[in-house]
């Protein structure tokens, strides 16, 4: 078993992607004990997000392999800092997408540390002392206490799990661009892992949802299950007709390359559509379909750990969790290549805790 | 003379542009006594708006001749109806781009009736009892109340005339995008019309100005006489990447077709690039140039009466009017011509009530 060093895991014993073979090997990381502001978390659960598999592939050019991925990571405290007051030993804790900023720009001063230019990712990154940060596919992690999220009784360590990265995509933009107002109109743009998290706050902010999706195979789930009021096939001219000039705002969560004006014909006066995904060839865009209506095209990325924090207490409140499919340490390989031909509904969740041995 | 039917002129003498070839010929309008409602001004100065130009040119195909331009309207009040209590006669007034909405859509409710799909412009437009809207090339012009915008004591006629388009559209995206907050950054692409006003508010909200240009021979008159902290030559890779990343918004003038990369760069993480012009061709926009940084792309078009008000209040206090040239009314022509090789500096204003003379 390979062995690395980590300022952010201590002795522990790691699923890892070595190379762009994608295959999952055991590999043991060690670093220094707990500091004065770190909380030590022994994993539980980690969802499996789509990046995961792109960063393992290597398809953003920037994997630094050994690979240990996973920003979903729900468990328990099991040591604290000596300048750590917001947590104990036993708490029920969350760790997203981020491990380190720097604290000082205008982003952090702001409450936006999700956009800081120093920013440290929890896996797949560079921490500033140089050695790289280890994910959630494993059975420790130790993270600055900034940078932990409380998680309240009656939100669940695994189906929670996805709203540490999922979640926080789609509520941090429903917030700042006014779309958790009750009574108002929102359409959702694919209906996966993303889609269908976005649905369920939709929902508990008391809003009216359309799903738009290409496969008209989900509308029973769209309808039934999760609660939308409309589903409408995108690629049925007459469908989209139908609903042109309701929607308040669109989450759109598409990856694929795709023109932006059928969409933003759906939106009212004054609309907003907030991009999530990151399609690689440049969108078209009218200047006629923003300017005229006074209409917002936005991306968004994560959230900060403030919002984290506010998203999670939210979900509890409201019941909100992540639709997962719980999968053990072995079958990492097996749910990496489902989710790669999109067949999850909704989040692979990786059962930590009981199924990842000590070798 | 020829002689047309208006809802909402009587009797008035005007300045027209009959044909595509854009000649001024004076034409006679008559239309029925002053209703409860309406306001009676007569119009002492008119802006020449760039969409002006494209209307009489029959830019967009949409032209409905006779044309009588003319959204940028000042005058005095003459009449009342019997339920006008805001206006007096005497009063110094101005009427902007509309003069009638639905009052009873969500947008209108909202306060927002400028995006009414029913509004009714100041010219080109037809009113809900069919008959043509003609514009402040006139001398004259009665409007429903709720169109009609009272001028404070020491905004002049004449350079708060263009405030009533060029200044309410800048105005507009300024206050509801947030870039009206002292200390801030913001960029302004184009130092025409919209730009030289933009400038102009942002310094009065006590921001830092960047002007952003095609043309180096602007920057005297941007730092000197605008005030602005910085000027930036959009051509110049080196000037772009001085600033790169350091501003909360943009204000976008430019009607030419551009690619966005290079300015949405300008931004800081959450900045707003906001859309006034129109260009024809699409924009070519990287999702990966919003998404990360948590972008905004928005358009925005005009403004609600209500803001008119406020802008042309906060305008009053602040001293800020348009850099204007007057003309006469037999110089229309002449004008248009210079407005159409943008030679004007900023706005030309057509004195009406000392030129136009009955025939």
């Amino acid at each position: 078993m390979a062995s690395v060093e980590s300022e952010q895991q201590r002795k522990a014993l790691a699923l890892a992607a070595h190379d762009a073979s994608g295959r999952v090997t055991p590999i043991r990381i060690s670093r220094r004990d707990t500091r004065d502001d770190d909380v030590a978390i022994k994993i539980l659960y980690c969802g499996i997000c789509h990046s995961d598999l792109h960063t393992i592939k290597n398809d953003w050019r920037n994997a630094i392999y050994p690979v240990v991925a996973g920003h979903e990571i729900t468990g328990l405290v099991t040591d604290v800092g000596k300048n750590v007051s917001r947590f104990k030993v036993g708490d029920r804790v969350g760790v997203g997408c981020m491990v380190n900023t720097c604290q000082s720009c205008e982003s952090c001063k702001d409450g936006f540390e999700n956009f800081c230019s120093k920013i440290v990712y929890t896996y797949n990154s560079r921490d500033r002392d140089g050695t790289v940060t280890y994910g959630g596919y494993s059975d420790m992690v130790v993270v600055n206490q900034r940078f932990v999220v409380l998680f309240p009784d009656g939100m669940p360590l695994d189906g929670g799990a996805p709203l540490l990265c999922a979640g926080i995509t789609v509520y941090t933009p429903m917030k700042y661009h006014g779309l958790n107002e009750p009574g108002k109109s929102v359409g959702v743009i694919g209906l996966g892992g993303l889609g269908h998290v976005a649905v369920k706050f939709a929902k508990a902010f008391g809003m009216r949802v359309t799903v738009i999706s290409t496969s008209p195979e989900k509308e029973e789930e769209a309808m039934e299950k999760l609660g939308a009021e409309a589903f409408v096939v995108s690629t049925d001219p007459n469908q989209m007709k139908s609903v042109m000039g309701t929607m308040h705002g669109i989450i759109n969560t598409a990856s694929a390359s795709m023109s932006m004006y059928p969409y933003l014909g759906l939106l009212k006066p004054q609309g907003k559509m907030i991009l999530l995904g990151l399609p690689v060839k440049p969108l078209e865009i009218s200047a006629f379909a923003l300017v005229g209506g006074g209409k917002t095209l936005a991306g968004s990325s994560m959230g900060s750990v403030g919002d984290t924090q506010e998203m999670i207490d939210f979900a509890a409140e409201h019941g909100v969790t992540a639709d997962i499919e719980l999968v053990g340490a072995e079958d990492v390989d097996w749910a990496m290549e489902r989710l790669a031909k999109g067949e999850v509904r909704y989040r692979f969740v990786i059962d930590v805790g009981n199924t990842l041995v000590a070798a």
